[in-house]
């Protein structure tokens, strides 16, 4: 009687714990949005802001209605293609009746909710990318088709129970029996969402004036704040506690050692990618050092910590985290300056590169102790450090996840938005991004007691 | 001896999780404050500041010393004036002995912390509507007031144990022994706040030029920031988790299955209203879509799911929200064209309508097994639509509740804010407003190194 | 079995609670960013951004490298210099087998992330005060020196199993044998960031233009949003629960009724600390009344709080409460007025003096029962107006720890700032401060779509 009784707290816990998670992944919506509207010229300030509310509407709704099914569901076709929709639609758990309502359901509703916040990040990944010039009804589109459909079976791959790529799955003859190690989404949320945001930001082009023909470095662009990309930074770092916290999804058994030290992790992670991006930038300009790099620094290494942050020696995860930093300054040099990629917020970089490298991580340095701490006694791999037996076989599960991310999400997501190019959809028109999409769609200036003085002022003295 | 440890267990583990939630709460008034200084004028923002710093303060300490009496304590006079207030003043039960110090003493300091703020929330409302010109100590009269006696009165009859309308009230002859349906305080929250509200904004007439006669829309007044609108309402939306999850109360029992769908409901109701409110400004005028509107939505849905959250279909919060959404849009438009009532922040049509809507809602829709996980075996009451003997029942004593907070605010409100304006006590004077709370009153401009410039200059080319 | 398995639970338990506390005192780190860059001239935003961003990355890497060996490592000469560093580094405790993963490792993981989340606050409050002209290296070898050497000695006095000071200390014959009651950091966090901000502010002198010679009043400064003063303010109220709920550190035993208080003295405190300084101000000049002051009042309340919150009735929080309010408006005149420091956000009146009479409120009000509730039964001490015969030792070890605490800062802190002094780093250039940082260090204006036309303005018409 007692260990029934026993066992159902830890249900009721893992409840309380997965919920308070889910708000926290929330939260981080909030630093996205406050990260994104800093980064953007003022005359677009209410556009950025509808298009993040938005995409946190939108995303639960298609979650809820076709995602969830599609990332939890029971396997359909060994699991390449997501779970069935139909076990998701509606909850149909809400049928069964009170007395099995303290258990699977539970758990159901508890993941439903926190996957559901997964799915709004993954979507929000592109409107940064996007920001100052994608119309609303495109990126309604994008965000829609992101956590409806492209994101969740992604989900399924590496969480679900059958998932074809999931480390713990029950019958797992596939890929060594090891699966992929993607402890809190460095794939299936930032790849995906990087590298949506990657074909995204290719196929709409650059702002007006970002780039001159002739001229190797981007022109400057102002950014509105300094103040909300900052405070916007340190929210998500700390809503991302839920994602690395709540990704552990049980307490029971001994994984809870492996959730003490994700938090130490986290925050370390962060700490490490911030400081590693202030000394290069220190290093190589002394003088123009901004904060928002030393930010993007951090949220680098924590995309690149979560893939693994569960089953890892601190003192690598800093090494990970370190490197986070140098790709983050590379990648982000590389979009700007030889691929002419325009990028409001450096999303790619920082979500689909270091996304890559925490898969990478994670299938190189995972701690065979801790990842049977995390996924069972039974888990066989490690990473290829260690040398077991099954470490090759873990690291080729990471590349072949990578690249059948990159697959998924480009044979689903590239036509769509192609077609919606080809249609004249996709961008708003010159003249609404000339003025700006504030004094063109959205009801007049953001700061009418300022802007009207100033701009006013400066049509005269220029 | 390990039940009792177990339940035991069951009791820390409950004022963890209130303790957890009414810090969400907390936060939520971050996000009132936030959006309201968004929208007022800059000339008004050290004042608006003021007062949201100050209800939250005055209803912290007015609530502990009368309130938390008369909400929580036992019930004098049939629960219908509130509980004792000696039973709260001071806290008596810090006089109790370490030993039983585990039990109800931890019970009740849980839930003093958990309503404390709810009666902050309560009476934050009011200040919104009234924002721009309401004097400074008319409003902490207001505060005071509505925290202190106004709003505990009523959290009394629907969440007391004796409460004349609490569906968990042990010896329940009166009203069909079934209570109203108010799981999360649409009406004892948001009818109570949204009332005081609307009184108060017909008592202290608009802000300066904001109706001219003879024409019937009102003329646009300048908002601060749609940043702080926005950014503002996802904190408020984040901390709402507290409200929704917090009032659960009790982990005991099958209502962690309840606590687990509301999670869900709660993000998907915000979704679904924001979405709604977008589709009815994009349909009705596609080029002035404002981002303050869709956030309205979606608090409006979550007011109005704050009644049903626990025992209701996931499905059908998703119509409830939908509804949510006309019912702002359509009395926004009646508050400010037909009533010509200047609310600064939409706090009537979001509290006030939602929140009734909130509760006939409960009263119509919540499912029977649902409710019985909730409040327990014996609740006998079910929603209109599922047809149980008692349901016309629920549906009474919804409006009932209704009308009776309707009263009990009009009387008890009303009065004291009319003689604090027959003495000239309600407003700001006519030349503070024009030039501004923070010149008159509160040291000097907001923004003196931007406005000094801006506003010197316009006086000069005016 | 049963037995062991609930003692399990507990240790969970407590894991996911201080792990979701330190996520909260992370919090209250963006709400610092956030009143500090509030509170700076615009010119010098990005600095004070920064030096918050990087406070928090180095404390937290030289808290994990040196500091947490020192704060919880195994005592060395008696505890008066902190423990073994190598206790700590590169947390050995990962070496540790799986089975043993469950129990003490899980709780220096958790500790350990807990602790580092206060280091970050110790250094943190050093950055408001030197602000607007401190070198960005100056504060970073001044953070790096708090959070990774000063802090966790004082930690290790107080809170080590075998500080010196400690009132749990298991042979404790020392002092009587009570130690001292420092249940939140009052004294380590509040007296050591405090007192380290009093000598820099000392050492550094005012900002240009700050004092005028032979005029008393000091000039008054532009501060850039009261918004961003007051949401930062509210956003450190709300993180600081985490301080203050999660120093119970165990959710085993009575101490849960602890608990429980604590979330309500908390919030009494802060709207008591509030309301005092809103009466002070509106009783003095009633019409220059200031938010950023009233929060102010909050804040020093919540440090005043802290060392005694576990173990104090919630009428004499009040009281301890009301006198912080008062402690600050004192303090902040004789800083600015008599001493002539400039310390831009008031972290010596909050932190320093609210931190030294936290500690000695603490022995003089704490009951005797909640003490043995948070020290356990075998905690002799009591606060000094209960007149036990272990109360005078309680006070005079307070006094004792506030002496030693202002040595030990200043024999480790003042040499090397003076150092840093004599060899010009400490403060930026005269040049660099008259154009302020942004424009100097951190690549441009930080709104700069805002500031050129203002500026450019300025210059032409003055």
């Amino acid at each position: 009687v007692n260990v029934y009784l026993l066992s159902l707290d830890i249900r009721k816990a893992d409840a309380v714990f997965l919920n308070v998670c889910a708000m926290l992944v929330f939260a981080a919506q909030i630093g996205f949005a406050m990260l994104e509207v800093g980064s953007v010229r003022v005359k677009n300030t209410k556009g950025i802001l509808l298009k993040n509310v938005m995409d946190l509407c939108a995303s639960a709704v298609s979650f809820f209605l076709i995602g969830y099914g599609l990332a939890l569901g029971k396997s359909v076709g060994g699991g390449v293609f997501g779970g069935r929709v139909g076990d998701g639609f509606a909850m149909r758990t809400d049928n069964l009746s009170g007395s099995e309502a303290t258990g699977d359901v539970v758990v159901s509703y508890t993941q439903a909710f926190f996957t559901m916040c997964f799915s709004a990040t993954s979507a929000t990944i592109v409107s940064g990318a996007v920001a100052e010039r994608c119309s609303f009804r495109a990126y309604f589109v994008a965000a829609t088709l992101v956590s409806g459909l492209i994101f969740p079976v992604v989900v399924h791959w590496s969480w679900g129970d059958d998932g074809w790529l999931a480390p713990v799955r029950s019958q797992h003859k596939l890929l060594s029996s090891v699966g992929v190690l993607d402890y809190a989404g460095s794939g299936f949320v930032h790849v995906v969402g990087g590298c949506a945001a990657f074909w995204l930001t290719y196929l709409i082009g650059p702002r007006q004036g970002r780039f001159t023909k002739g001229k190797r470095a981007p022109n400057p662009m102002p950014q509105q704040s300094p103040v909300f990309q900052v405070i916007g930074g340190l929210i998500m770092w700390y809503g991302w506690y839920g994602f690395t916290c709540g990704s552990i999804k049980t307490l029971a058994g001994p994984r809870i050692a492996s959730l003490a030290r994700v938090g130490l992790i986290h925050t370390l992670s962060g700490a490490v990618g911030g400081c590693t991006v202030m000394a290069i930038d220190l290093y190589l300009e002394p003088n123009v050092f901004m904060p928002f790099r030393m930010i993007y620094g951090s949220l680098s290494a924590l995309v690149a910590a979560s893939a693994s942050a569960a089953h890892i020696h601190i003192s690598i995860s800093l090494c990970i985290a370190f490197v986070a930093g140098f790709i983050y300054v590379i990648t982000s040099h590389l979009m700007t300056h030889v691929w002419r990629l325009d990028d409001v917020v450096d999303a790619v970089p920082i979500h689909f590169f270091n996304g890559i490298w925490g898969v990478i991580a994670a299938a190189l340095f995972s701690d065979k102790r801790f990842l049977q701490q995390t996924y069972g006694e039974a888990y066989a791999g490690c990473g290829l450090v260690y040398g077991c037996a099954k470490g090759p076989a873990v690291l080729g599960n990471a590349m072949l996840y990578i690249v059948s991310i990159i697959i998924w999400v480009t044979v689903t997501f590239v036509p769509v938005m192609w077609l919606i190019k080809k249609y004249g959809w996709l961008r708003i028109s010159s003249e609404q991004e000339r003025i700006g999409t504030d004094a063109a769609l959205h009801g007049g200036e953001s700061y009418p007691e300022f802007q009207s003085a100033i701009f006013n002022f400066k049509d005269k003295i220029t």
